[in-house]
């Protein structure tokens, strides 16, 4: 990394006390420092955020006084949970975080890129949105059973309100008069990368949480007098009615050319400083800015170096990010063939839930919007939507991230799929990799979602070519729906496949003598061919895309020579590939190696080989096993 | 059954075409008999939706004049579904079904006990709550996109309005400005068993849907002529705005006793029309009650004997219902347990989502309210506010449907798990059985969609001894989540159990030389023995609760005397007991015979039957495989 990465440390914030908007910005420095150390994060929505969150956690909540074990503290969390680098930086300030730790975002052992409870100050789980009104529920519930004072505050996206459990909980906490929760909207206008009211107009807010039997304020989220007395009111409303504020925000709020809407001109409509982390030179603006307005307060602010921290926290910077990688997105190739196919194929529709540019389907949406549905965060709606659109003869190719879109629309895919009808699910970042964004987001479990559901064949393409095959069989051959799992991140290297698709076989990669290894996609492929060479020639390396569909008399072939039989799976143990094969192998033992327990979060380095599945570790599990056999 | 059946023929109804009212009470007195006739149903909201079904069958929609094939046509369909005996009746006097296929609800090959487009006139799965809005909306796209005229109206609960995906649709539809949805709320105050004020209050639901941008009117919903100005006025509204109507409606309408809330002062506070035929007393009255009414405007009414009908159907009456069954029930068993539990443990919450009586809970709502929370419909909620009060100490107790817990709150349930708190998710109506509501209802891939969560142990008890076993070791020994899989109907054989609930193990149940059995829960244990029975001391029986844990060594032992090892599933084949088995059974095969495909909808022999689950069927496919495997 070319630039030098400094922190704002926790003294600092001492010194500050007094000045909630100082304080905001001395966390946002903090932020971009972990995001760009972490090469990803959330920025934009942090620093709207940021505001408010100092606001709660240096005035109005008890909890930094009671401290985060003490039953009567306030809670507070966020159920966007991408916005926690800002929270991180807010604990660090606070001394819930150490510095050290505040550098490890996004590594193992270090912070979870999603809110995970096993982090000092983290109240709840969160990142896939729409959970948290509800949880906060249950938690002010609990309190007043229990008797404990202390509120609960939620806060919540704007775009998040799309997910209809929003509005279940509205209604419940209403009817339960659960009146110590708050729900805070951090009203900044912008989902992933478009205007809310572009993608899923919110309308009238207050008008809707009114009518829900909320009591409501709005104030600007920046203004910490006008927060105060938001803040105010809601402590003087009726004891049994839940209070909502609605905080008009900006998002990328505190630099210049992250702030909606300047940023969102820039970017030719599209917000670029939702995800990830900014380049260097962008890097340095950023936070020269914001450094550069705290001096406004406090001019002779201390920094000190992540290196010297690094050092401490006994880790070289150059680990990061450092993994051979291809060009190759499977992804890419995904957005291509569809873009392909949607000119070949005037009964194709396009349906997306706020993940367009991450599912390559951005083009689509604006070469041919009239063949492109946005349905906002809504899962739900968007895979019954889908059903009622091939109910009338059209061909829907549903896009969303795997975690959300099997499982938390796995009703409506049954529903779907058993009136008879034909739908494409492309279910993106399926694996264990990017590691970075956490269990929320990694995709362990979306073969055992859907593997039981009658007529829904499951497949993952290795690579571009295949990523183009199988995407056209399933809109041209396959019977019925079909769930296409896709990578999301670049494949780690190109593999070379020959042959055409057939349903249910195979194809070999590398010869082998003693032990045949299946594995899918891009990641672990590569980890089975690593594997593989450094086992000489004892290991077979097989592609096998279909995931629950077996040619018996092929997988009887393929397995006949050897002496052991291994499944890699970017899945959990259970409900893959493995269990498929088993099926089919009657008598045979099979070995899976699989994501054991909760996904790790870090670098893909890291993570592989925490679940013990990098090439060096299946070489070393591989042969023995092999020994184990030979008696070696 | 001691009462005569008679319908009321599809020629009768022509004589009566343009007397709306009658024709919804002549519907209402088929769908009676129907009910009837299937031995459950539900008529009490079938009876609330009828005016307005027939309003729009008979005069506003084109469908009947032009077709259920016609792409011009208006789609109308009820996302509730359990309405759908009421619909069938009015398709029968469309002549749209035949009077021997309606006299065969919830028989095979007869009609669903829930909407499947499989049966002429239906034109959307329905029957877990809260879809149908997102599909009809699909269809309204679809219908935009293609050109096609007609309008797609849906019918709604005003219950079912609680599940959140119903504001995802509400919100998209008005973004969208899709105008040619109708949406219209069969407001009869009522929800399964208590009315919706208490359940979880609507407020002021004109406002609401308004506050979401849709055109709404509202109206008596037996009142014809008030209907027909209601749909004018939608007719007249702006195209691109989607439309709502409220129809106020009476729950049980037609029949005195049935009306609520005469029906709710009866019942002591609690709807029992809401699902289930009446006894043959009750429903004498009703049905004489109808006649009565239709004769005034109708007097020479003809009627067809349901027994003439059904010799045409080759069926004798006898074959419904016929099945011995013990006065057992594991859901009762649980209910009891967990009553037992609530008084032992302070920290123990009882969560419902409007299935309390049939959760056999409603003792503790009754007995205990302050450990007991009502959510109304919405699994999501339901389990994200578990997880808020598990992160508070409390003990939840979630309760619903298999069904829909397993797939709809998923993701929900994942999150919870990944906070590392506990809640025991009760899974009621797991299984193939009863099979009259159809594939909505039966729950048949819930192991499959739990199995791959880290930390969740799934067991389904075989019979009230276990079940109670079972309840407390999830309460006071497990160590994360407990998901209790409970057959909802009577046990058909009370199974002797002996020893202590061993995780991981099984118990004998039957000794037998050649094959051994795994099995669980009541139903498929009691065809399991039955099959073992046919084959005198060929099988051994196992019941083995303990659906993804394995004590490996147990079960080595377990099968080491047998050639041949069978599991039978009451879940499909994909994802259960046989896979849980064959991960720690290296080397030997394994025969899963589960519930393959679709589940049939029927009685329970039939569907047995039909699946080749029935004793007498398994022995067959048990024999023939020792016999291959013997050269007999």
């Amino acid at each position: 990394m070319a630039v030098t990465l400094q922190l704002i440390p926790r003294a600092e914030f001492d010194r500050a006390r007094n000045d909630l908007a100082l304080i905001a910005d001395m966390c946002r420095a903090n932020a971009l420092v972990a995001v760009k150390r972490a090469g990803s994060g959330h920025l934009g929505s942090s620093f709207s955020a940021l505001d408010i969150v100092v606001h709660l956690l240096w005035r109005e909540l008890n909890v930094a006084q009671l401290g985060w074990e003490h039953s009567d503290r306030d809670v507070f969390f966020s159920s966007k949970g991408h916005d926690v680098p800002g929270l991180y930086a807010a604990l660090h300030g606070l001394g819930v975080i150490s510095a050290e730790r505040l550098l490890r975002l996004r590594r193992l052992g270090g912070l979870d890129g999603h809110p995970d409870v096993g982090v000092p100050g983290i109240e709840a789980n969160s990142g896939s949105l729409g959970m948290g009104l509800s949880k906060g529920r249950g938690m002010a519930w609990a309190k007043r059973f229990l008797g404990r004072s202390g509120r609960v505050v939620v806060m919540t996206g704007d775009g998040e309100l799309q997910e209809g459990q929003n509005w279940e909980a509205f209604a419940a906490a209403a009817h339960q008069g659960v009146g110590n929760l708050w729900a805070i909207v951090d009203r900044n206008e912008l989902q992933s990368d478009r205007p809310t009211e572009e993608i899923l107009a919110l309308g009238d807010l207050e008008s809707k949480l009114r009518s829900f039997g909320w009591h409501v304020v709005t104030c600007d989220g920046h203004d910490h007098d006008a927060l105060a007395l938001a803040f105010g009111d809601l402590r003087a409303a009726p004891q049994e009615t839940p209070k909502a504020l609605i905080a008009n925000t900006i998002k990328g709020r505190g630099v210049s050319f992250m702030e909606h809407p300047v940023a969102l001109r820039d970017g030719g409509g599209t917000y670029r400083w939702h995800a990830g982390a900014p380049d260097d030179e962008h890097f340095e603006r950023a936070h020269a800015e914001l450094l550069a307005r705290i001096r406004e307060s406090l001019p002779d602010l201390q920094l000190e170096s992540a290196r010297a921290l690094e050092g401490a926290a006994g880790e070289p910077e150059s680990g990061i990010g450092v993994r051979r990688v291809t060009d190759e997105y499977v992804a890419a190739a995904y957005g291509d063939a569809l873009r392909q196919l949607v000119d070949e194929r005037p009964e194709l529709v396009v349906l997306d839930a706020d993940l367009a540019s991450d599912c390559r389907i951005r083009t689509i949406e604006l070469e041919q919007p009239s063949r492109f549905v946005e349905v906002g965060i809504a899962e739900q709606d968007m895979v019954s939507m889908a059903a009622g659109l091939a109910r009338q003869g059209l061909l829907p190719v549903v896009n969303s991230f795997a975690s959300f879109l099997a499982s938390r629309a796995n009703e409506q895919i049954y529903n779907q799929a058993s009136e008879g009808t034909k739908v494409v699910y492309a279910l993106h970042y399926a694996g264990l990799i990017p590691a970075g964004p956490g269990k929320s987001h990694q995709s362990l479990r979306d073969i055992s979602l859907l593997a039981a559901v009658p007529n829904v064949t499951i497949a993952q393409p290795a690579n571009s070519a295949e990523t183009h095959a199988l995407l056209r069989w399933a809109v041209e051959d396959a019977a019925g729906d079909v769930a296409l799992r896709l990578a999301i991140g670049p494949s780690p290297r190109r593999i070379d496949l020959i042959g055409e698709v057939v349903p249910g076989r195979g194809t070999v990669l590398r010869e082998g003598s003693d032990a045949v290894v299946f594995a899918y996609g891009p990641v672990l492929l590569h980890e089975a061919l690593s594997a593989a060479e450094l086992l000489g020639t004892l290991a077979q390396v097989v592609n096998m895309p279909w995931l629950n569909r077996v040619d018996a008399s092929w997988l009887a072939e393929a397995v006949e020579p050897f002496d052991e039989i291994f499944v890699l799976e970017d899945h959990a143990p259970v409900g893959g590939l493995g269990d498929s094969l088993r099926r089919s192998l009657a008598g045979r033992a099979l070995t899976v190696l699989g994501v054991e327990g909760w996904p790790a979060c870090g670098t893909p380095a890291e993570a592989l080989r925490f679940h013990g599945l990098d090439g060096a570790s299946l070489a070393d599990r591989i042969a023995l096993a092999l020994g184990a056999r030979t008696g070696l």
